[in-house]
């Protein structure tokens, strides 16, 4: 039987990785159209005509995109399996506040690091990412309630939102000789990512650092 | 009985607005306390530390931030009034999206119209957000089935996200004496936003366009 979903992305994308973990997490089968970076085939430009970005998740022909959001349509329509969402309403806003807080600040501060115009200026933003994590850090001993993700047990939707960025947080640690999560500063998140990275949702669609390092240098700046 | 929900805002935000039109939507009384821009109270600064912005919604001491979390946070809690949120998972994703374009791409643009460096630019701009109101008048024919709103019969997520910026885009066409909303490119989203300005939920919050034009020309550029 030809599957109902369908999703188009790229392997280094993280924000493709956010919608395999989840559709793993539920045992959801799909097709993987795997985009060829740049172009943009006739099916992303139909689908997602707005932003024309990937991941998009074309589910019963219907198209949706965003990968937070999609995450959020994948919980609600595979209720029964593995929440992603927390269901207490305190915590899943404190969860999507998070999340937001790792788009909108957190990445696009560890991207600029390879764009920064000296040796200081990189220096500035790794301290700025480091800032961060140590927050997402307190976040994790908060929400986890001793447990082993930020969703406790299993992992949920802070887990996604941060753990999909692992690949490139190595990728910026080797290209730069730097420990982003370390002993001292976050303790605590350093096993939570071989936690991560190791669950059966995880593992298996990770992309390995060596791979992405590749893949970078042929990245403009 | 001192009331258990606190809204720190102030007057002329549209963010704040949502969040004021959300708690009336389901009749929750609230204490509102007014920052005084540009100054920040100590209890905002102590409510959002990372952010350090308004609006902040106190709930049983706990407190919230970013307007369409708050909103979300409103539905789930108060669930049994007035859904803000739809119930079919894709329709749920597809509000969620467009508030996310008028947020990162359609505001965005209208509040640079002010500082763009000449005419020309002005022009542009303008022309930007006419196409992007145009898309939304396209959602707006297929989302509310031929009743009055976005989320149908009642004010959905996508009326108050879009709908808190009905002051500014006013604004915006008096200072500028254009029509951004108008009978050519979006017919029916002029009508919408007479039928959301006079909702009870949101008439006695809405400020008023000259108000709103008069504090604009306290602003920095």
């Amino acid at each position: 039987m030809k599957s109902d979903v369908k999703l188009l992305g790229a392997w280094p994308s993280p924000y493709v990785l956010r919608v395999r973990i989840a559709l793993n997490m539920k045992s959801v089968d799909y097709e993987f159209h795997e985009e060829r970076f740049p172009d943009k085939s006739p099916l992303l430009l139909k689908s997602n005509p707005i932003h024309k970005k990937i991941p998009v998740l074309i589910h019963k022909d219907k198209p949706l995109s965003e990968s937070l959001i999609i995450v959020q349509y994948v919980d609600d329509v595979w209720s029964s399996a593995s929440p992603i969402l927390p269901s207490d309403p305190y915590d899943r806003a404190m969860a999507r506040f998070w999340a937001d807080y790792i788009d909108q600040t957190l990445y696009p501060t560890m991207k600029s690091i390879r764009g920064a115009a000296d040796q200081e200026g990189k220096n500035r933003l790794i301290e700025e990412v480091r800032e961060g994590l140590a927050l997402l850090e307190d976040v994790f001993k908060s929400s986890s309630k001793g447990k082993g993700f930020y969703g406790g047990d299993q992992i949920g939707l802070l887990d996604i939102a941060l753990g999909c960025f692992l690949g490139w947080l190595r990728v910026v640690e080797t290209v730069n000789g730097v420990k982003l999560l370390n002993q001292t500063n976050t303790p605590e998140l350093l096993k939570w990512a071989d936690r991560f990275c190791a669950h059966a949702a995880v593992k298996d669609v990770m992309p390995e650092t060596g791979r992405l390092v590749e893949f970078s240098k042929t990245l403009p700046k």
